[in-house]
């Protein structure tokens, strides 16, 4: 489990990374809070911190429940795949979002494989 | 606990279904990222989107430490109700704003409920 | 764990509280659903809504594996000082948002600090 709660971990740290980008992108901008539109970097950069967030809400669960019924090596080799996901999302998003689809693919279907292995485990308890 | 990580990892699935379907509703408003308004359709469904990850915020964990300490059945049916309110509550918002209420009670309520069990439940581990 | 939960559970209730809060100020400034934006007063009680939602994706999960592997009184702790920076940040964000940052820093650096807490733990039941 340590292997799967030190991945959980990293994915969060990810998250406040993006965070701190985020307020980072609103000094440089000049936008005063609460706005948080106006300013076109901003934006890119907040709705990667936004997409994350809704990542992370799916992906930390599924991965701890994943983690419970299934071999750690796997689970972990799927979560690195949503940390590595995550940063090219980020990358493409910046830079321009037309581009993001690569980056989203790599983290939404580790996540996806992750929930459908915690369901099947779950079920296989049950039955 | 099997029942209970099966009510969690069915409502994160939800709310990817949530997501995907502002997605959908992006590609088919013309919206482009990382624009968030200016199409009615998009801004509903999205408004469902966000309102489910806040909800989810609360209801992971406040299910899971219930589970601890409440009969499986009793907490899988305030998770049973609230995977059904939050069908209610997306059926009723994209249909028309004004109705959202009952949904989104049925989904608040034993989200609420399950919260005040985990509270009590490690109040008299405690005591 | 009991101690941990319930500071978790706290947190929570915290956030609905927030959220009650944000729809209540909807309703006092005739925003309608699902627009987020036009009314000052209401889009800063939203900002800390959102923005206690992204410090609890952080918080929770860091909360609960840091006291996996450190006394619950230090995580307590910790978990105190986030909660009353969570309510600072409340006040001074709706009196005037340039204040908002000993309330941000009271609620983010105990939650970094349960971050890496969760890292060291795993990392030391690794080696």
């Amino acid at each position: 489990m340590a292997y799967i709660e030190l991945i959980g971990m990293l994915a969060v740290l990810q998250f406040f990374f993006f965070s701190f980008l985020t307020g980072m992108s609103r000094g440089k901008s000049g936008l005063k809070a609460p706005a948080v539109s106006g300013d076109e970097s901003f934006e890119r950069i907040y709705r990667v911190q936004v997409n994350t967030l809704e990542m992370l809400a799916a992906f930390l669960p599924a991965l701890f429940i994943a983690g419970k019924h299934w071999p750690p090596i796997a689970v972990s080799i799927l979560g690195l795949i949503y940390l590595v996901g995550r940063f090219i999302y980020w990358r493409a998003y910046v830079a321009n979002p037309d581009t993001r689809r690569l980056g989203f693919m790599l983290s939404m279907l580790p996540t996806l494989a992750l929930i459908v292995m915690a369901i099947c485990g779950a079920v296989r308890e049950i039955w």
